[in-house]
C-alpha cells in the first residue's frame, strides 16, 4: 500500500511553501507587469466588529499599492474581486467601496476590474494593484553591499498596538454588555491599524533625486521580517540598533498600558504599512538630508547574520515567527 | 431617528451591483492593461469532495486567462493567491499548482505573483491574468451593427450536466456509504465541467485572417446572459435560434437521465468556458469557412429585445437568473 506524504504547512512555514512552489516553475527574467494581490479574509485579517469597511477597502487598496511601490514601480490600475455571503446588503458594499475609491482618488489609480462572488463564510476581499515597469523587474534588486544603510520610513509598532486595543475593548464589551469602548486619546494608533496611509512622499524624492535604492521591502509582516528578507535577498547579513528604531510615543504609551514590550511590538508586530529599505553608504548624507527615513543600520557579511544590537551593545539575533506556527 | 437603507443585493443581482459601484468611479477610456481576477471560494465555486485540486487549479487559470483573451488581448502574467484552512497540507498545495502549472505552460503564461494566507473555512483561490494592450481597451467595442452575425466555440450546456452528475454521485454517496459512483461512459461532460480547455485556435485564426469580431463574451454564465451582455454593451437587441445552439450528445444523453432539459443547460447552466462573438454579417462566408464555431443568430434592433426562435418559429424572450436570487 502506498502512502502519502502529508506535510503539515506549519513545518516549512509560509515562506518556506511559496519557495517550494515557486520552484517548480521555471522562471527566467523578463520584462514584466509590477503588480502584487492581496487576499483578505475575514476573521483571518479583519474583524467586522471593530472595523468599518470602508477603513477596510481603503487599507486593502493601501496595501496592495504599497506592495506594488516596494518594487520601485507607480501603480496605476486595480481590480477589485469580492466575496459576500448573505449578511451583507448593497449599502455594505458601497460602505467598503467609499474607501476603495478613496484610496484610489488618493493614488491617482484606475478601478479596471471588478467582480463580485457569493460567499457562505462572510467577507472575502481580493485586491490587485498594477503599474507597468519600464524594464526587466526582480522585486527586488541584487546589488546591495555589506555596507548599506538600512532604513525605515514612519514608525513601527503603532498599527500592532491599535490592533491590541481593538481586541482588548471587544472582550470587554462582550463581558459587560453595557461597557462602552474606551478609545478616546488612541486615536493615532488605532488610525494606523484601521487605515494606515503610505509614505509616498519617499518616492516622489527617490525619483527627483534620481535614487535607486538596492532594496525596498514593504512592512506588513514586523520590521524583523523585513530585514531577513532584505539580507537573505541581497546575500547579505544585517544589523539593526534598538535605539535607532523609530517607535512614537502613542505606541510606547499604549504598550505599558496592554503590559507590552514596544519593541517587539515594532520587531514582530506586523501591519505597519512602512517601508524598509537598502542604500548605499556613499549616500549617507543625502539619505539623512532629503529622505523622510530613519537609518536603523545596515547591511553586513552574510556570515554575520542577521542581529540586533541593544542599547548595552549586546549582539541578538533576530528572529522573526513563520506563519501557520 | 436616522433609519439606514438596508437593499438586499438579491433586490438588484450581482451585475446591478456591479454597475452601481463602477457608476461612483468616474471611468474614462485610456490604454490599460487587459486583466481579469477570478475568485473561487470552496463550497460556492467547488466542492472537494468530488473536484481534484489539480482540475482545481487549472480551471481557475483558464477562467481567468478566457477573460482576458475575451477582451481580444493575449494573456501573459499570472497573480496567484490562495487562502489555506487547517485541513490543508503542503501536498495538497502542490497537487493545486500542478494544475496551474500545466495551464501555464500551456498558454505561455509567467507565474509573476504567488502569496498565501491563512483561512479559518476552507480554500480560497484567487487567480489574475494579465496582458497588455497595444491600444486603448474596452473590453468590448462599441461597434456592432444590428445585422452582426452571433457565433459560438464548442458546445454547450455540458458542464453543467458534469456538475449535476457529480452532484447525484454525491449524494448516492452519502446516503449509501457502499455505493461506487457510476461515471463511466461519462468522461466527456465530467471533463467540461472539471477540466475545461479554451479554444484558443479561435484566437489564432483571428489574428491571422486579420479579423475583429465587434464584440467577444466568454461564456461563464450561461449562453443568456451571454447574448444579453453583448447586445446591452452594443445598444443592439439580438435573436438567436433554437436549433442552431450547438449541445454535444453527450450532454442530451445526460440531460434525459437526470431528467432536464438540455437547452436550459445550455442557455443558463453556466461553466461552459466556451467564447461567443460578434462579426460583421459581410464576413458570413469566411466564418463559415474558416473559424471554428457555430452561428446562432445574429444582433437586432434594440427595440426587438434578445428572443429565443423555437424550431417551430415562435419567439420567446431570452432570460437568464440573476444573481443572489
Amino acid at each position: 500500500m502506498q502512502t502519502h506524504p502529508r506535510t503539515p504547512i506549519s513545518k516549512i512555514g509560509k515562506f518556506g511553501l511559496i519557495e517550494r512552489i515557486l520552484g517548480s516553475f521555471s522562471q527566467e527574467e523578463s520584462a514584466s507587469p509590477a503588480s502584487a494581490q492581496v487576499l483578505f479574509l475575514e476573521g483571518i485579517h479583519f474583524d467586522l466588529t471593530y472595523t468599518p469597511l470602508q477603513h477596510l477597502g481603503y487599507k486593502a487598496v493601501v496595501r496592495a499599492l504599497g506592495q506594488v511601490m516596494a518594487m520601485n514601480v507607480t501603480p496605476h490600475h486595480l481590480l477589485v474581486a469580492v466575496g459576500l455571503s448573505k449578511r451583507f446588503f448593497v449599502e455594505d458594499v458601497e460602505q467598503l467601496f467609499v474607501g476603495i475609491k478613496s484610496a484610489c482618488n488618493e493614488h491617482q489609480i484606475k478601478l479596471v476590474g471588478l467582480d463580485f462572488e457569493s460567499s457562505y463564510t462572510g467577507l472575502t476581499l481580493s485586491v490587485t494593484a498594477m503599474g507597468v515597469a519600464n524594464k526587466p523587474l526582480s522585486e527586488i534588486p541584487k546589488d546591495g553591499k555589506p555596507t548599506d544603510l538600512l532604513c525605515v520610513t514612519g514608525n513601527l509598532g503603532a498599527a500592532y498596538m491599535g490592533l491590541q486595543l481593538l481586541e482588548r475593548e471587544k472582550a470587554l464589551f462582550s463581558s459587560k454588555e453595557k461597557a462602552q469602548p474606551q478609545l478616546l486619546g488612541k486615536e493615532y494608533i488605532l488610525q494606523r491599524y484601521l487605515r494606515p496611509t503610505l509614505c509616498t512622499k519617499l518616492f516622489t524624492i527617490l525619483h527627483q533625486e534620481e535614487i535607486t535604492p538596492t532594496s525596498i521591502c514593504f512592512l506588513t509582516n514586523g520590521l524583523a521580517h523585513g530585514v531577513q528578507t532584505i539580507a537573505a535577498t541581497l546575500g547579505c547579513g544585517a544589523k539593526i540598533y534598538v535605539e535607532k528604531i523609530p517607535i512614537a510615543t502613542k505606541t510606547f504609551e499604549m504598550a505599558q498600558e496592554l503590559n507590552h514590550d514596544a519593541l517587539l511590538c515594532a520587531l514582530n508586530g506586523g501591519d505597519d504599512y512602512e517601508f524598509l529599505l537598502s542604500l548605499p553608504i556613499s549616500m549617507h548624507q543625502k539619505v539623512a538630508r532629503e529622505l523622510p527615513v530613519d537609518i536603523i543600520g545596515h547591511l553586513n557579511e552574510a556570515a554575520q547574520g542577521t542581529i540586533l544590537i541593544t542599547p548595552e551593545g549586546n549582539a541578538l539575533p533576530l528572529s522573526s515567527p513563520g506563519w501557520g506556527e
